[in-house]
């Protein structure tokens, strides 16, 4: 296959606004432990190992591309991969991540080390080149972090956390040293999301997976500023910028004036509100729920059709999942969702690919 | 102090969207772990135990109220004591409720038995009659039913769950059989909540904890009949009925259309948006986030001060949290909460108790 040049891709043309052959369609988790071969590569080496071997990431990551068709490769990383260079120990336990000592108070952000991803994260970038080279253009390559709010959430919590209570206290209690660890997490973001771009990836998501954890004046008051900052350094990158969170009903309007050119909505809003609130100058992405992918065919195609009809013929819409896709998740259905999304939506008369 | 008619309570008035002589407040889960009192209690007895012990649960009952001086008491329960009587094995674990065998399939739910509170759940009555004979008609006492979702959440997941596959298979994938679960809850409660009047309670809340997991045309579609339908049973019994859920940001419409008198709302909805959006008739109940309780007391007052603002001046308001009094709360600040509300909303022109 000849070289393509990705950024003419459909996915690229849809983020943009612009009309595609087909609706573009990617997952979250599109790599995973729904996968066997994932399964099988992570009995011999352990998460982070993965993520830190350049070669096994990129194999990763473009077997999920190849297995399933999607229009677009994700960088295979977490988001607490970077957390580590700045200091803090992380640990992966079958429980989820755990950070040990939790960062609560002045000193512990005060601590915090900022870093130059080129040189602490060198297995990440070489990994974006190894991807790019193995799908030589077919589909562009997203690099991604965590947001501020998101990052903090582990940071402060030491972990996953039920109710966030150890964060809001830090939140509410201490506004001004949670700025301040906001703002070094958007410093650190700007610096990560700006080495992937500069290493090949053509596209770049925050994911504020829990920015539904607050309320809509605590968002715009704790979390806007920073999102504002790290989507305005960004700009000059010149590639599509998407911000993704859970639980967003109440918040996509703080969502829309963060400056990011796409917003990742889960199931909770109905798409046609998502694109009316949001308005035209911004993308939209989303938002199958993924349960959905436990359902046999014929009803897993009436929920596919129903997404679409939701999105609407108006350009400037991506087809994804409202999270990522489930461990346990039938394969077979994750490879009929993207064959059928691209099925539902051709339009011969355009000339994307 | 001499039995008043607490049908003229503050709290009744401010649900009927009549003026008050300051903002009623009670908290979900004000009788609970948070509490030396409880905790102590518990050492002895199990929850189980407890809910069917009338005199234990009267005493857990009252005793919230006159630790708190709130304005309502709320009969000490779960919503999952009369799922025992319909013929499913319900035990607490220390990781929550665990059905056993959980309820997936037809033949599963065709068994439940329908039942007769008065009958099957003759404790839980009697623990009404005895609270109200200790208050005196201090406070009016609610009764309270968990909606049909949220019951059949932990049938069919069989305890709590993360995302909710099982629940959602069922009702994607089997509509038919999911609506006969549902009716036979909805049937439930309206019996469960009209015994709890029968019995005396003044008013009666419907906890659809997790409407939040469903997109908004699945709730319309499968949950909003249901709701409906236990809302119209219970008119005649001429008390306030209240529609809590977490996560309603774009159901708002939905719970409106329910029937309920009142909607009770969490932190992730600005109130002042949540009552417009509601509408005149409709009276509003919330939403401080529960993690405030934590605050030194003059962040924890600032915030009481931004919630009744947002709720503003006009009638059919209560305050409540978003959700219930987490475990490890300091019970000092639960206190200071109940006392601020009054304190900064009273109204002294008002002659409502």
């Amino acid at each position: 296959m000849p070289s393509a040049d990705p950024r003419a891709h459909r996915l690229l043309e849809a983020y943009r606004g612009r009309p595609t052959d087909c609706t573009p369609v990617w997952l979250m988790r599109q790599a995973g432990r729904y996968q066997a071969s994932y399964r099988a590569l992570r009995q011999r080496v352990s998460f982070f190992e993965l993520c830190r071997d350049p070669d096994l990431a990129a194999q990763v990551t473009v077997t999920a591309v190849e297995e399933l068709g999607v229009d677009a490769a994700i960088i295979f990383s977490d988001i607490l991969v970077p957390v580590v260079a700045l200091g803090v120990g992380v640990e992966l336990t079958e429980e989820g991540p755990r950070i040990a000592p939790p960062v609560r108070d002045r000193a512990a952000i005060e601590a915090l080390r900022l870093f130059d991803p080129v040189e602490e994260l060198p297995f990440l970038l070489e990994a974006i080149r190894r991807t790019n080279r193995a799908l030589a253009g077919r589909v562009p390559l997203l690099g991604f972090a965590g947001a501020p709010l998101t990052l903090a959430s582990y940071l402060v919590e030491g972990g996953h956390s039920r109710n966030f209570i150890q964060l809001k206290r830090l939140l509410f209690g201490d506004p001004e040293s949670a700025h301040l660890l906001l703002d070094k997490l958007a410093t650190m973001v700007v610096r990560h999301l700006r080495a992937q771009v500069e290493a090949g990836c053509h596209a770049v998501q925050v994911f504020d997976t829990w920015a539904g954890i607050l309320a809509p004046d605590d968002y715009r008051e704790l979390c806007l500023p920073h999102l504002q900052r790290i989507f305005a350094e960004l700009e000059p990158l010149n590639v599509p910028r998407i911000l993704f969170g859970t639980t967003t009903g109440s918040l996509l309007e703080l969502l829309r004036d963060s400056g990011a050119d796409v917003i990742g909505v889960d199931w909770r809003i109905d798409l046609a509100e998502a694109r009316r609130r949001l308005g035209p100058r911004i993308a939209v992405q989303g938002n199958l729920d993924p349960c959905c992918l436990w359902l046999e065919e014929p009803a897993l195609e009436r929920r596919i059709r129903h997404v679409l009809e939701q999105a609407g013929p108006t350009p400037g819409y991506a087809f994804n999942l409202g999270h990522g896709v489930l461990p346990g998740t039938p394969p077979e259905r994750v490879r009929f969702l993207v064959d059928t999304v691209h099925r539902l939506s051709a339009r011969p008369s355009q000339t994307t690919r």
